[in-house]
């Protein structure tokens, strides 16, 4: 079996991302790796469903539950191209996930801000992740947003 | 048009709290209110869907939001039978709920344990209507579970 680098698993969940911005989304996308597969890919579609929920690491965890008929995804990792925010911090919480990679901090609504934890002890994190890339492709979000 | 009371809407989400627990759930009701009409009603079915995001107030935001069109829930109320968590909290913040009761506290699992804001500066908050009627539902519940 072909081992996987993080760095190609950040980049899928990049590609996601770039599926949101062609469809007017904040650009922000994930893929949950089980045992070095792909089991759920997923991008931000909170305006095309109408749902402030519809993160892109919600849809990837109810998924990733979903393909592994388990609630819990303690074997799992997610790799999202921003921080997650303080419900999808609390949703991995929930599934007492195995891992977080996010690539872009986010200062402003990123969980990262709360000083109390709110993760789960489980939850290994690492960022930075092609940071630059996914920023690059936030910042032209905003930026035709503005225009 | 007839009037309804804050506790007619929580004896309605302590209804779906019900539906909750003959489904072998964890006991917890919502329904969302919007201009005195009650747009949504949800309960908790993690164990059914299999997804810890299945939360009854994640399920009453994204319904809500479908049977309005909107994503903003700024002139809606939430009454929900136990204290938001984490995840539930930070829906709440996007979606701008316009107000949340609860029923019961959960000083482990609420969002009220951080010692930070996490919900929108527009979403009023009040507590313990009919506390003692989810509370007891949750109890049993969880003395059924032991036995």
């Amino acid at each position: 079996m072909e081992l996987y680098s993080p760095e190609y698993f950040m980049n899928e969940a990049l590609k996601q991302a770039k599926i949101a911005f062609e469809e007017e989304e904040i650009p922000v996308g994930a893929v949950m790796v089980c045992r070095n597969r792909i089991i759920a890919r997923a991008y931000n579609q909170t305006e095309k469903l109408t749902d402030v929920t519809a993160h892109a690491e919600i849809l990837a965890i109810t998924a990733a539950s979903n393909s592994l008929g388990a609630k819990y995804l303690t074997e799992c990792e997610l790799y999202v191209t921003l921080e997650p925010c303080v419900m999808c911090a609390g949703a991995s919480f929930w599934a007492q996930l195995g891992g977080i990679h996010f690539a872009a901090s986010d200062p402003r609504r990123g969980y990262g801000r709360l000083k109390e934890g709110v993760l789960h002890p489980k939850t290994k994190i690492s960022r930075g992740l092609m940071e630059k890339e996914s920023k690059a492709l936030l910042d032209a979000f905003f930026k035709k947003l503005r225009n």
